[in-house]
Formats: structure tokens, C-alpha cells, sequence
């Protein structure tokens, strides 16, 4: 990891395109609870409904850690799972993106 | 607590109130998490929800407790949550009814 440095411009590239992933992910949640909640028919689905709510807190927990040394991962991470671009990313210096890229092929 | 020998038309009995009160009771949980999710607007919304069923299904399974001996005070507590009526139990002996209606107005 070569520029490990943050301008300010790459923090505010950084924030946006992080918060936009947040959002974007806990809206598929709550999509997908809406949708698991209309197919309530037996008990086992409320548990299971609790279950899928509790597996989505922790994941996002932890995965959403606004660490600068830690947003490379977290951003390759975001794209391999298609939560975002690389254009999202767009102005970020060519060795973050490098890395970002790495990352996003593992 | 005098006749607690289930005889076995009491076990009949007792076990049809005991799953009709089981029943309701999740039933009423399944339309609220419907109700709930058609609420959804924030992501607090899911966490909020999520701790509702976890405090759901501890309550449910600590309180329906088959044992014989557990029997009047859950029949008791059902009455007193509206989940069970005394004419749901019609058959029980006396004894049982007395200790069944004395815990209802806990």
C-alpha cells in the first residue's frame, strides 16, 4: 500500500461512496424483510426472519469500519459484491485504486 | 394445588387449550411482524424488529412449559394475557379451576 495519505478531496470521495454502499445495502435489507414478511405462514419464518436480521447487523457491522487504512478492503469488497462501482470511486489516487481493484478480484 | 392427577380427559382437554393459546399467541406475532414490516422506513426499523421476535420467542418458549404440574399456572397467566378463557378449560376438575382462576387474578 503505497499512498496511504487521504487528501481532503479523496476523504470526501471516500465518505460519499461509502455512506452511498451503507444505504444501498440496508435498503436491500429492508426490501428483502418486507418481501420475507408478506411469505409469513408458519412460526419457523418469524425465527428464521429474526435469524436473517441478525446474520445483516453483524455482517454490516462489521464490514462498515471507516478506518482510512481500512477502506481499500472495504471499497475492493464493495465492488466485488456489487455495492459499488469503480466509477463511485472516481478521483481516488491510482495507487488506492490499484489496490482497491486487487482487492475487488480476490 | 389438591388434584393435580390429569386424568386423561383433562390431558385432552388441557392439551387442545394449550395449543389453541400457543396458536393465537403466534399468530398475533406473525400479523404484527407484518404489520411491522410494512412500517419499515429507516434501519432502525430492522434492529427494532429484530429485538421484538428475539423477545417474542424467549417469552413464548419460557412460558408454554408442558409439564402437568406447570399446567394451572400457565392456564392461569393464559387467562389472565386473554390468550385462553375459562370456557376453554370446561372439564377440568374443581380443585384445578379454583388454583387455574386464583392465578388469573395475580
Amino acid at each position: 500500500m503505497r499512498d496511504l495519505t487521504w487528501s481532503p478531496s479523496e476523504k470526501v470521495i471516500a465518505k460519499r461512496a461509502f455512506d452511498m454502499a451503507l444505504n444501498k445495502e440496508l435498503e436491500s435489507v429492508m426490501g428483502k424483510v418486507r418481501e420475507m414478511a408478506g411469505e409469513i405462514r408458519r412460526p419457523a419464518d418469524l425465527w428464521a426472519m429474526e435469524q436473517f436480521l441478525a446474520k445483516c447487523r453483524n455482517e454490516i457491522d462489521d464490514k462498515y469500519d471507516y478506518r482510512y487504512s481500512q477502506l481499500p478492503i472495504i471499497f475492493g469488497r464493495l465492488i466485488r459484491e456489487g455495492w459499488l462501482t469503480e466509477d463511485d470511486l472516481s478521483g481516488l489516487g491510482p495507487g488506492k485504486m490499484d489496490y482497491i481493484r486487487t482487492i475487488a478480484k480476490i
